[in-house]
């Protein structure tokens, strides 16, 4: 036996290690100055509302984890169902974290950029996202490795996965739920405010401001970590089932024939990725408190190379372990494509969202809206092409050096250093919020600039952190994927019957296939027609204010923002409910009625139009976003010409393509690759 | 041997007798009294503009043919080069033939609608539309029957699949470069004519309005009768190659075991598309003879009756014939779910460009144009769902009661009464011609009226149509998937190499499926930028005539519509380039450099995006497009308010949607699916 095995028993340890962090850099947070009496109310507001529609978010999803809790229990096995419950419920906690440092961070990054500049603002504002970033990496590993702890045995693996699939289910719920409330104050808020009253953004007179600043904070936090949390946790999984069920050939090939046992081999194959990403969590943790020195660099350049330090040590670390194991240096080259493949992606959005392309939206944007939206819409489906490829490139190198468990621990590559990528991430909203403080405390050009300069900033982290997420969203549900036919084919060679095949040539998989096609596409729709409902239901409250608040647009009277934020509250969680229960409810379905093959070919379809969709909605938002921007910098006419006001439309339409219907996509197809591996004991002896 | 065969020998026959019937329709419509001078002169601006347009068109496409034929020629075999070259001239020819009389009835129409009122309007409407109906279905059987004739042996019947090929290239030039066309022209009329300078459409005044009604005729006509020419020959084509490759067990199955000989249940199968089509063929004479007495009913209700007349006679027949060649008559029930699903698919298009999703996007609008663009996407995505669920029930029948094959004759049962049914599509751009050129030689409201109606009409038949082409198009892409692997197949076995399996568990499958995603989401963005690129050129010189040309928006001067013409007409040759080649050489590509598995995956991928994005891309299109006529008929303030303004935004991202990206889909599946059954013999041996 390899000594290096036992290292996965330190993966709860370290992972308590990593919250500890995270609890210290928050009280270094908490102690940071707050500000003027205005400022520490609007923080209060923020957190309140933010706080408020977790509880009640949380309260719903209740009621949805004790009934497939119940269901797992009853049709599977109590061990998967107590997996699933801590998924779920380690999600929550990420979540809740997350929520509580960002909504302290915010005040007092403007504070910060107030009292002393830009350097220390960035620090504050990284710091809120390190909380976030720890708490996930954190909790994703020590959910993962106790249970491996319990069930890190070839025959009981498939327990493991349940802790995924919770993870999943949360996430959707908290993206889709998230994104609407986000954007439906966004436009809400941009519809009356910037385009009828011709106010400021974040101005204090617009009564949606306050939502709208909250809808950072849930969406862009809260909803984002418990996106990656679950790609996190779905990667480590899926890679361990593979293993669990490898087959001997592949064994051999991934030890290089150097291990002799095969029961050995497998062990050190399902070990890997615990200690790839027990690694990945040490790098982050060194790229997290290299900010301190790289703060002297430009922010950019501090957040860049934060994430390069911690992906070289990472790598570095993998090389180490992948050798100690006793496995071949081919597996290395899957991890290393994985992450290279996730910062080309990465780098690919950046380029669609702030490049030539962004520059063209503008451009149309001179002959009016319809042009514009013509523009940017056909730079979405463009910017499909080259990250797919990317995706392409890694399954290639990862199948050729390490077979199908190759794509898992590419995926493994890809996120193990979530602690840091996710900091970074995690800031952007931070800063986002610290502006609209900024402007609505009135605290003068200086510190605007400031927070207008790290928000910007923000912006093009966030396309990266969204081109990142899909690429490892891609990957993920292609293991979880591999997992699944695996874990049937197992199961059936143990019953006498042939392996399935899920090939396209069946009739039976292609109409899978095809239903796997729309599902994206529905809760695509679904999403963009809640922010539609919502953003409607917003403006005529904010119209009804502006009509009946006598003195509210002279600044002398106060807007009632508690109604604007019960509007995005109660649209959130009445709408999130049907799309979520659409993923998991549609291959529970697909799989009974259709049998596995259909089931299998569903995830297929469901991946790849859900990827598509995925790039162009986040690509194309974020294109029309910055053409805006690109505009009021003064280009093409400025602020307020007939350009900008088409470039506007634009951006309005991009803000759920961006961040409620885009990214919902990535746990779709994850959540439903993984309901499939979990249940799939129930359907792999059906026979169509 | 069944003397039933022989009847396919006749199939040249009746095809020349149905090109003699569209030829007396013909000299019946140009009989018909044309009008005023000015009337004369109009129709002769749009005949020569679209004339000239195809010409060009055709002699660019020229070199194209001949390079693929050289390449045909050596690479494979001269008698596909033939095939190849036969297939592409009689798609040109077609397109030549329905131009013409399209060109020649519309103004016939206006002075039908002047002097004798709607049901005369109908019926020489609906001789332009028959005359293209006619001469599609029937040069597609003749170029069939003809290479049938020669090579409908089994060994020899890959040759036949070189027409289809032919037919599919031209299709996707001539369906993109009309695409680009009639909506450069559209929008760019609409963006400075409507929205800016405040005049009704089809303004004498304005300078881009020839160009448009010469669009309708290159792009609805034109481009249409290519795409839905080469649904026909390619779903024959594909049944053809699946019966020609067929295995015992399967022929045995078509037969029900009545047929003792292989050879003979495979000539039956092989010989069983074409006489469907030819029962088809006088079915439609039968449907489109109707007319003369339906036409004394309404309108809708004459074109209606007249497409279940022919669709009614073609099952009747087929079951005769199904019976008679000594087939199952399970046989008979796939034509049938083909022929079903068309109708079902087409009947959900018609309630998602007419029906409550209208109204939301209408409601929408009162919100502004971003809240319009939103619910319009919404809606265009979640009309994917139940189109493709019907594609799904064909699919499941068809295979269920005959296996592959059934999949490639339900295609064809959806397509045999093109004759019919093409002629009540083309009726509907005719009909819009009419009213551009009553308005343009100022006949007064009555004729309008009656125009406008047989235009509002035509565009519910355009919207069937277009749901009928996408559900053909998917059916019958399947078939030529399946023929593609099949021979693949053959090929393999004959050089003692093991099947391919074409199984989303492979990965460079799962790779050629990213790949082949993509390619649908590139199009569609290249042709949505051509539009708008050339949409912006044609606002730019219309706007410059308004301000250059004194006294033209008094009426006293005339604008200079021939640089609106050359605009559109450059653009559409220079655009349609690139989309075309890209769809040719990709299949290619991938087939050499990554096997036939992944251009099988390749095939897979392609076709579910494709179908997805063409359903979700012509419903929006034309929801978005109804929406604001119903707000024009009076409904939420009317024409003018800030609602019909925001509704008119989406009706113009909505025309590159359904009239250019859109239909492009279809074809741009089956070209890639033909492409690949060509030349399967050139990647079959290769072992990645």
């Amino acid at each position: 036996m390899n000594g290096w095995l036992g290292w996965t028993e330190w993966a709860p340890y370290l992972s308590l290690f990593g919250l500890a962090c995270a609890g210290l850099i928050y009280l270094y947070l908490k102690k940071q100055p707050v500000g003027t009496d205005v400022m520490r109310e609007l923080s209060e507001a923020i957190h309140d509302g933010a706080m408020a529609f977790l509880k009640r978010e949380y309260t719903i999803l209740a009621i949805f984890i004790v009934v497939v809790f119940v269901v797992l229990y009853t049709a599977l096995n109590p061990m998967t169902a107590v997996a699933f419950l801590s998924g779920a419920l380690c999600s929550i906690v990420a979540g809740f974290i997350g929520m509580k440092a960002a909504t302290r961070a915010n005040v007092r990054t403007t504070q910060a950029a107030n009292q002393h500049g830009e350097a220390k603002a960035l620090s504050v504002a990284f710091s809120g996202g390190a909380v976030m970033g720890l708490s996930v990496a954190s909790l994703g590993l020590l959910g993962v490795g106790i249970f491996f702890h319990f069930f890190g045995d070839p025959s009981k693996a498939s327990i493991i996965s349940g802790f995924a699939m919770g993870a999943s289910s949360i996430a959707l719920f908290a993206r889709v739920g998230g994104g609407i409330y986000t954007k439906s104050a966004d436009v809400g808020a941009d519809l009356v405010g910037k385009v009828e009253a011709g106010i400021p953004e974040d101005d204090p007179r617009n009564p949606a401001t306050i939502a709208d600043l909250v809808g950072d904070n849930v969406g862009d936090i809260a909803g984002m970590g418990a996106d990656i949390f679950e790609s996190y946790v779905g990667s480590i999984v899926a890679t361990i089932a593979i293993a669990a069920t490898a087959s001997v050939g592949l064994l051999n090939k991934l030890s290089g024939g150097a291990i002799a046992d095969v029961g050995q081999a497998r062990m050190a194959a399902m070990s890997l990725p615990i200690l790839v990403v027990m690694v990945g969590l040490v790098a982050s943790l060194i790229g997290i408190a290299s900010i301190k020195i790289l703060e002297k660099l430009s922010p950019q350049a501090a957040l860049r190379y934060a994430t390069y330090i911690g992906a070289v040590l990472m790598l570095a670390g993998s090389y180490i372990v992948v050798g100690k194991l006793g496995l071949s240096s081919d597996v290395f080259v899957a991890i290393l494509s994985g992450c290279m493949a996730g910062i080309v992606i990465g780098l690919l959005s950046e380029y669609y969202t702030s490049g030539a392309p962004v520059r063209r939206i503008a451009e149309a944007s001179k002959t009016g809206p319809a042009t514009n939206l013509i523009a940017g819409l056909a730079t979405g489906m463009e910017s499909t092409a080259l990250p797919v490829l990317g995706i392409c490139a890694a399954i290639f190198l990862a199948h050729h050096f390490a077979g199908l468990y190759g794509i898992g621990i590419a995926a493994v590559g890809m996120l193990a250093t979530v602690g840091v990528t996710m900091s970074v991430d995690a800031y952007g909203p931070v800063a986002d919020n610290a502006g609209g403080i900024s402007e609505m405390a009135g605290l003068g050009p200086e510190t605007r600039k400031i927070t207008d300069g790290l928000d910007a900033l923000g912006n093009t982290t966030a396309a990266i952190g969204k081109g990142f997420a899909i690429g490892s969203a891609a990957l993920t549900a292609l293991a979880l994927f591999s997992a699944y036919t695996q874990t049937i084919n197992t199961i059936r060679s143990g019953a006498g019957l042939p392996n399935i095949l899920i090939s396209v040539t069946q009739p039976i998989v292609v109409i899978g296939m095809f239903i796997g096609g729309i599902i994206p596409f529905l809760v695509a729709s679904m999403t963009m027609s809640s922010v539609g409902k919502a953003a409607f239901k917003m403006v005529e409250e904010v119209r009804r204010q502006f009509r009946e608040i006598k003195g509210l647009m002279e600044g002398k009277a106060k807007p009632d923002t508690r109604r604007c934020v019960d509007i995005s509250t109660k649209a959130a969680l009445r709408e999130m409910v049907l799309p979520g229960l659409l993923a998991v409810i549609s291959p529970i379905l697909v799989g009974f009625l259709l049998g596995p093959e259909a089931l299998g070919g569903m995830l297929a379809g469901a991946t790849l139009s859900g990827v598509l969709m995925a790039l162009m909605m986040s690509n194309g938002g974020g294109a029309w976003d910055n053409a805006k921007k690109y505009i009021e910098a003064g280009n093409l006419g400025g602020k307020g010409s007939d350009t900008h006001k088409a470039a506007v439309v634009g951006d309005t339409v991009g803000d759920p393509f961006k961040d409620t219907s885009g990214p919902s996509m990535n746990i779709l197809i994850k959540l439903m690759s993984v309901v499939s591996l979990v249940l799939a004991p129930l359907f792999a002896l059906i026979v169509r």
